[in-house]
């Protein structure tokens, strides 16, 4: 195989990144200074050397424990549970949170063969047990796998913990009425709140 | 800068990928075994090391000259001008060419600052002034600036080589008429065939 095949062939096991995506995007890098491909293949080494996973929170980090559970003005008294480490970027952008967190590395999924051993489920319920924590916020998506997660998490974690809460589903903002689908459209009537 | 965003600032400086993209593909190879980085990172090192253009055809290749240039059952007499490496490929899929070929490197591009000069038309018109060129075929895009290149081409060529062929534009086999737009179906009607 030659070395633009094997990198053809590297690049389409990506998500997203069809055969013709991947030749495409080879001969892109061929067409751009050497150093750009070699720049992308020192940070791709540096990637599987560096990060690995915070002992005490489970989010990918390259220094253990990780920035956020090292931080000395975040409250450790609330406790966010997330499926991904890329679900912390997206609440660490919304810039509103100033709690811990906790990465599940996944959702229970019985159809997957996903169980609670396969999740950091007995670390969290360890960690919260320790007493510090006054509330958890479960942060898991709002998808079926998503809610039938919390559900068990909060049965978990019932009598470890003060309270025990669900992020809020409803219309997303800028989102428009007519376009929402049915479901979520239950979710924001049934969730409404006094103005 | 961390691993982490080093890596999808890279990845996005690939075409096609975008900020949040590079960062779900990163966050993906890190829920892989370490060795499906590496090899990525290797086929890329490989890529810039060994991949070169063929000193007879400017074909991207890693033997000079290239496998296509050294094959003695290609009819030397019969020259296909493309655009880019790529469509070599395109062409070789198709099964149907059985001469050589020659890469320009680009299109004439004004507006881009691409003149003659950037593309291998010097090599090309040697190539051809040596005299075992019978025909050859301009397949350079069927775009404005692909047909003012091979216009450009034609005039450089007159009186070098007996014929200068352009492949044929028309309606795209298995296409739909309805959805064709005007212009090829003005150059599938004025390069009607008789049947």
């Amino acid at each position: 195989m030659s070395a633009i095949e094997d990198l053809a062939a590297e690049l389409a096991k990506l998500p997203g990144i069809g055969r013709k995506t991947a030749l495409r995007l080879t001969y892109y890098l061929l067409k751009q200074p050497p150093a750009q491909s070699r720049r992308l293949a020192e940070a791709l080494g540096l990637l599987v050397e560096r990060v690995r996973r915070c002992s005490v929170c489970a989010n990918l980090t390259e220094a253990d424990p990780c920035a956020i559970c090292t931080d000395p003005r975040r409250d450790r008294a609330i406790l966010c549970v997330v499926e991904e480490s890329a679900d912390i970027g997206a609440i660490e952008r919304a810039g509103e949170f100033r709690g811990v967190y906790h990465v599940l590395g996944g959702r229970l999924s019985p159809l997957d063969g996903v169980g609670p051993e396969d999740l950091t489920v007995t670390q969290l319920v360890e960690r919260v047990s320790r007493g510090a924590v006054k509330e958890v916020i479960v942060a898991t998506n709002p998808s079926l796998e998503g809610e039938a997660t919390a559900l068990y998490l909060q049965r978990q974690l019932a009598g470890q913990v003060a309270v025990v809460s669900r992020i809020a589903r409803g219309l997303p903002v800028g989102g428009d009425l007519e376009y929402a689908d049915g479901v979520t459209i239950a979710q924001a009537l049934s969730a409404r709140r006094a103005m």
